[in-house]
């Protein structure tokens, strides 16, 4: 039994639970939170403060870092790293690599093995961007995010004055989808790829063609895309907003000799982003156990695991079921 | 430069040396051949009769060995493989088991590594599913082919007598296809799945309706499924069926937690089905390399070999650029 622990629990941390639990060859052991441990209600598992973590050195494999990127997990994951092999899902795209250097140093001279950046953007659409220009060189790929929920896009519209709640979609364009599969290699601007939807609640008494006008000239955000605002009530937003679901679309068209040509297309379709994302992360943890066995130390990526770490299943039973 | 060999130069052959001569890291040193080296016309390659090709023992890093598996590729693999790093794409599922113990034993004898197995089908589609059933394992998975051309289905119809060519297809149902994309996990037959679609050229004076009859009731290859019998001209046949297209989807449905859904599909449209497995391979013939420069010897599949492997690009670049 490979033993983990969780370390933070919000969202992605019980999706990872969830996760962990359905995990034959896994058990766990804890979960860590800066909060008062007995102000968390887990699923079943036990609470520690995460300042009593070392106590937990030897008694955990691979600790899954459910952290955000933007200010947990550039200190955490290293931190962790000295003690724990870990791995987490760093999704700050332009600072992966100095992470990547952070993690790798530690780690490895600590005997640790890190799996950072793990998911499913970076994480297994990073995966098919890798196979797909390598399989079909001669080419292009685009990404495509949603149907989703962007987290940072509501909390961006609720900052402003007079908003009570908001959630935001991010839809990709049909019409651009298209014309990626056509093999047209098109270029497209941000505009076209995607659409942004918003569905936001008032205060009482504010201003909607002020919110309105906010949110559609808001930049970075909204003003370089079509962007729709809906006004609803806190009780719609209650009922039909609530989840978090996800999604998108790696493609990528080329071709092998003149006139040749194929399309390679990968797609997620998820109810809940973070119940995913901690799935993944779960079976990377699985990864990273084996590899560190076998004496891998540092930071590795997705790109460094050989897919048959990921599986419980024996050699035999992959190469006559799966392959 | 990675210097390849290719052993075989039929279609498959044929698109392996594109895809090596569209490739900036490799250098193709000669095909090899059972016929008369002189009477095979290669796109700017030596050829060499393959009794010549321990000549050759020394100035190759990979042979890329393009048979068939029925019965050139168990023994040429692991024959070629004794003095070669070897590539193929030995697609018999049943007895790949068989073939990888054969290949491994002897590769690793021999201090040589060979990549069993490469391609789409063994091969890409095999990755999918593994990876699939890693992050979702609570679920279940799908794999439908075309619409294709099936070259074993093609042949079986030329058999029937009267029949002077003949072109199938295979074609995934429209129906199925959206039955497991709506999560149903469905039952499915293989009448369900698959629709064959043949185009016939009779000989003068065939009765067309004997030929109809056997090739819809023929065992194992139609009786099956729904087939749908065209009759046209050879003229149409060169005209509209040449080329060999192929493709497919891997779909996996499956929940994280009680009516959580999730679904994951990944999916191929390819003009020319040698050309992209031609292309497949000589991505595996740079991990082959690669692997055994770093001391791997024996036979592994794809499941074996991390994605970087596959990439020209470096670590940085794919850090910041593909993750």
């Amino acid at each position: 039994m490979i033993r983990i622990g969780i370390c933070g629990y919000g969202n992605l941390g019980k999706g990872v639970e969830l996760a962990v639990q359905n995990s034959k060859d896994m058990s766990l052991v804890a979960v860590f939170t800066r909060r008062s441990p007995e102000t968390v209600k887990t699923n079943g598992t036990q609470v520690y403060h995460l300042e009593d973590v070392l106590d937990f050195k030897d008694k955990i494999d691979v600790m899954i870092i459910c952290g955000g990127s933007a200010t947990d997990l550039p200190k955490q994951t290293p931190e962790l790293s000295k003690h724990f092999n870990v791995v987490d899902s760093f999704d700050t795209h332009a600072n992966i690599f100095m992470h990547y250097q952070n993690v790798n140093q530690i780690a490895k001279e600590n005997g640790k093995l890190g799996v950072i950046s793990t998911g499913w953007d970076p994480g297994m659409f990073s995966l098919n961007r890798l196979y797909m220009e390598a399989v079909l060189p001669d080419g292009t790929d685009y990404t495509f995010w949603g149907k989703g929920v962007s987290q940072g896009h509501s909390d961006a519209i609720r900052r402003i004055k007079g908003v009570q709640d908001a959630r935001q979609y991010t839809i990709p364009k049909e019409e651009a989808l298209n014309r990626v599969r056509s093999g047209e290699n098109p270029l497209l601007s941000t505009r076209e790829k995607h659409l942004r939807e918003c569905y936001v609640v008032l205060e009482a008494g504010a201003d909607a063609l002020y919110v309105e006008q906010q949110i559609k000239t808001m930049p970075n955000y909204f003003a370089d895309y079509d962007t729709v605002v809906h006004f609803i009530s806190q009780e719609e937003l209650e009922k039909n907003h609530k989840g978090i679901p996800h999604g998108g679309f790696v493609i990528r068209t080329g071709q092998t000799n003149v006139g040749v040509q194929h399309k390679i297309e990968y797609s997620l379709k998820l109810d809940s982003n973070p119940e995913f994302t901690g799935s993944v992360m779960t079976a990377y943890a699985r990864a990273c156990y084996r590899m560190n066995q076998e004496g891998k130390t540092g930071a590795i990526t997705v790109f460094d695991v050989a897919p048959k770490y990921l599986s419980t299943k024996s050699l035999e039973e992959l190469l006559k079921h799966t392959l």
